[in-house]
């Protein structure tokens, strides 16, 4: 089973990673790494880098697609290289998948025409302007097409597809394994009932720090 | 404020990049993975690789250390160069942080002698040989040393050690940002209340593909 996950720069990397520790327990999956050229691939603040070890043209059938989003992810909607590739991979993959603000890429490859599908709290009229339907759940399944909300979420639709494809007690194995029992110390990760203090400071970047 | 994030070969990347997209976030973080050359460092299974951008002897007085776990962390505990680097630095942080076997790194250096402490509950023996005393909570806080257990719980230990550092309100925000309102599908993330036919299907191996 090949997985591919995108990269492109400024990609927050959880976006990925999170589905990546879920996914690549899955049997005979061989996850890669893919992106316009190989090499390293750094967030927008440029301190932390993955290494994609395949190019587009290396991989043109995955059985699953992972687009992760972040602050690059506006510009690689609107990358044809990029949104092309989605598009065409798209046509052969068993489950097309986005975390964050991966969801404006596969909007901007035509994905999500006319469907119900969820992103980051900061990009839904984004998400709306590629035809999408934004819905505020955490994992919004379309047939084929699993989009996810901002960062965090991916490991929680990384399961849901996982006990889809391989039943649920390989799901809750993996899940035993990444010990996802979550214990957040604050309620605070819900936009909608997020104070607008709040999300100014978030919006306010409170590092400005960049490498 | 410098924070360093260890790698070596065999790290698992979530353990790291869990707390990273939380701790990058803090007031003039400047986030450093350092590893003892610089270059890709790969997971067990081969498919995803960080890249280090600073070796160990570039960073020796970070302010924060977090210490990430994976199959590769049983040798790191044992390997002196990393071990002597840890106790080095842990005389000058102001924290020092696990997650997942990370803290067998940190029982290698001698860091948690005496003190209460967790990891993925795979090591859990391994972790009482270095003198800890294992302890079955998520987040474990000793002074100014903090263990997490197995893999996702990073980012529960580094939205709490955000609150310490800069304050309810700004982990708050962060926790808003990577949108961590986590729901997974299933309640099997707790290893205590594991049936044992899971726990030998997550031991089993379930994919066994190595690139």
């Amino acid at each position: 089973m090949e997985i591919a996950i995108l990269l492109f720069d400024g990609t927050t990397h959880l976006d990925s990673v999170g589905p990546y520790e879920v996914l690549h327990n899955l049997p005979e999956a061989d996850v890669k790494f893919v992106a316009k050229k190989t090499g390293v691939y750094r967030d927008r603040c440029g301190m932390l880098g993955l290494h994609a070890d395949f190019t587009l043209n290396d991989v043109t059938a995955p059985d699953i697609l992972v687009v992760p989003g972040g602050g690059g992810a506006d510009g690689a909607a609107e990358d044809p290289e990029i949104t092309d590739w989605v598009a065409e991979v798209h046509k052969a993959t068993t489950w097309t998948t986005s975390v964050c603000t991966g969801a404006l890429i596969l909007g901007g490859a035509g994905v999500l025409n006319g469907l119900k599908a969820t992103t980051h709290w900061r990009a839904m009229e984004t998400l709306q302007s590629y035809g999408a339907e934004p819905t505020r759940e955490r994992v919004v399944q379309q047939g084929k097409v699993i989009t996810a909300a901002g960062v965090s979420s991916g490991i929680d639709m990384a399961l849901t597809l996982t006990a889809e494809i391989a039943g649920e007690e390989v799901a809750k194995a993996v899940q035993l394994g990444i010990e996802y029992d979550p214990q957040p110390p604050f309620d605070a990760g819900d936009y909608t009932t997020a104070p607008d203090e709040r999300i100014a400071l978030w919006r306010s970047g409170i590092n400005k720090t960049k490498r």
